[in-house]
């Protein structure tokens, strides 16, 4: 695994090389994507039903087929085993408590001239979420981005899910009945998140689309911003561990590859101090790749974007930590909290030694639908307020009305917004 | 004006196509906006100066010509007639007591197994503000982008305004002096939205972009995104009034104007129950065009997008601006609170007949940045929550985490991340 002292020369540029991943955007790829998206709008259901037919090899004779019952997704989730069902249904409680928690209300004042003003919250009306088929279709995301909408109060959550030939992980509907999800479509790609922005005869359109997908998917999320809200798009998967002091390296090294093992691009690095626990970790590394099942993809992601970064003390990790805003950051060492003060960019913070990244990943409660490629910067882990709005409220009294008006008026004037003058000054002339 | 009656035949068709409004892509501008992106990383400083001249006819030699001192914005704010001095005070102090009251704030808990859960929430570091230049220069844009910025506590708010011909609106920078803006470039367009989303030697790349432009600038931003942060991509004004009962009809007509002014295709309906009242505010509206500046951009907006609509009841307007999702939405009468509890999406809701949408755009203290084009359904008025971001803080015990490593381990199992589960499995065989 790549090798890396803030002391050696150039550090800073080949540090920001490892760092920079830049998705590519492919002409030829939107053009295929604006056509899906242009035909799903003009011939609905039929367009989806026949792409689902030729891309996912789907058995659907009609579009019906493509719906399933509530019925079906409750049986999914009775015929799990028992140690799975539990599991499944403690995760889903432990998400929901975070999750409320996060709900906002709206809030009012009155003001010294007697104007009302505040802030109302609502949930959106309708919702989709896109799960993606096929290997990677995770019971877990189903969970992180339905509960939130169910808290918000969302009305209708609609989930497409591709189903490569009509076969769909039942743990992936057991997961959408924990998390009250109300329609499910078996159809994936552009022609999915087409259908969802737009409406088709069967499906209603929503007002904002979640969750995770191929480049197609994610070129048709971009494409129909706008007229539907999207969640962020979302790059390869990244953890950072800073450990210091006492630690168990074989465990700080299981904690590396289990997000190196998600994808070739993933991106794992390991920052300490101490430069024995760096040798440590390197080698638990290797030991544990003998045998873990994907030990390919993870030997490619490490190769390719890992490293062992030795720092001078816990000052420079801060500051590099701040300058990757990663998507997951464990800090491994006693004064984790104390530390955690200082990451100013942070998608989630795994504070102390029994903080296992994977643990967030499915039951600690906080989301795991996380800010990837730095963009932690400025945006924040799905939540409920994703799925929630604000209006502004003001209610002005008769009094209370004619300082702001002519205020409003003056300032009008020198924008020369006529009407807007006008309309101001009627109320502080009254 | 146009006259709509939900009795109409055909009436929920025609009210959706005066509606409808899309932006079409244009390939061409993209491929001109895509370039001037990467030239602008390319080349840094020196395009975006050679462009300034090119496009803004700006007199400038050298780029530091382009960089506005602190002191000149003080000067300019120093320099103002004392009543619009006031008058930007007033509306800047009451922009940020409101906008203090939507800081956010962190919070944590303990769960029963004595896992400590929580979020923290933290400023972005560094934003950029486009401000338009030419007419559509306005300094309550400025105070109203920059002030949540500033509540929220970015470290540097850097400003970029376009000067055609080097010459600039003063309010506009006695606005930035007044909201605490850090840095103000005169540089608009694409070349400026990229100088502000990937650096140049002399401006320093930012983490969100937010503000109004034109086409150049719109497409800059949606290309940009996903490198920084944006807000909503702007689309034109609108306003939907609704009034029953006793109401002035010549201040409904001039509210109705305020926004029909803005621009030829922004959107101005007045609905009402009373049969009436529909026509004198027609009769208002026809009053005031006689001696509006802007009398031909009104009548042109009113004749393109406008509406006065009659209905049956007030449970009909109700389902109507849910329908529509309006930026604006005035309640004239006398129960105006409990019909806005009956409101899902609307940008900003105007309750009583003492409340003219003018004083929202300046003084009010709410954001007049707000979701257009019926995106009230999923966004937010600009906020300070668009300067803010949060992480997930998770920090188990040692005993704490044997149930959720448990859980963690079963489920990635079922999902096959074998490296997942042994990082769990190490916490609760522990």
């Amino acid at each position: 695994m790549r090798r890396l002292s803030t002391e050696d020369q150039n550090f800073q540029q080949t540090f920001a090389d490892l760092l920079a991943f830049e998705t590519v955007n492919d002409p030829e790829l939107l053009v295929t994507v604006d056509q899906i998206i242009a035909d799903v709008r003009r011939h609905g259901d039929a367009h989806v039903l026949k792409l689902t037919q030729q891309f996912d090899r789907h058995p659907a004779h009609q579009f019906s087929d493509l719906e399933l019952s509530q019925a079906s997704l409750k049986q999914a989730f009775e015929q799990l085993d028992p140690e799975v069902k539990n599991a499944l249904q403690l995760a889903a409680e432990r998400i929901r408590a975070f999750h409320t928690a996060q709900k906002q209300e709206g809030w009012q004042y009155v003001d010294a001239l007697g104007n009302t003003l505040g802030q109302k919250v609502t949930p959106l009306d309708r919702v989709g979420i896109y799960v993606p088929g096929g290997l990677a279709s995770y019971p877990s995301s189903v969970l992180m981005n339905a509960i939130p909408a169910q808290v918000a109060g969302v009305t209708e959550i609609i989930m497409v899910v591709p189903a490569p030939n009509g076969v769909l992980n039942p743990l992936v509907l057991a997961a959408a009945h924990l998390a009250g999800v109300h329609r499910v479509f078996t159809i994936g790609g552009a022609q999915a998140v087409a259908a969802l922005a737009y409406g088709t005869e069967t499906i209603p359109s929503v007002d904002k689309i979640t969750g995770p997908g191929n480049r197609f998917v994610a070129a048709a999320k971009r494409a129909v911003f706008g007229q539907v809200g999207i969640d962020m798009i979302a790059g390869p998967s990244e953890i950072l561990v800073y450990a210091e002091g006492a630690n168990n390296a074989e465990w700080l090294a299981m904690d590396v590859l289990s997000q190196a093992e998600h994808d070739t691009v993933a991106q794992a690095i390991f920052i300490s101090p101490d430069a024995a626990l760096l040798d440590a970790v390197a080698e638990a590394i290797e030991a544990h790749l003998q045998a873990l099942p994907k030990a390919d993809i993870a030997r490619e992601s490490i190769a390719n974007r890992g490293a062992l970064v030795l720092v001078k003390n816990r000052q420079e990790a801060v500051d590099l930590i701040n300058q990757v805003a990663p998507e997951h950051l464990e800090l491994c060492l006693d004064e984790a909290v104390a530390m955690s003060e200082q990451i100013r960019h942070a998608g989630a913070i795994f504070m102390g030694r029994y903080t296992p990244e994977a643990i967030g990943d499915y039951c600690a409660g906080p989301n795991h639908v996380l800010p990837t490629s730095g963009t932690a910067r400025f945006s924040s882990p799905l939540g409920v307020y994703d799925f929630q709005k604000r209006s502004s409220l003001i209610m002005c009294s008769e009094q209370g009305v004619k300082t702001l008006a002519k205020t409003a008026d003056i300032l009008a004037q020198q924008e020369n917004l006529d009407a807007h003058a006008r309309s101001a000054r009627y109320r502080h002339q009254a």
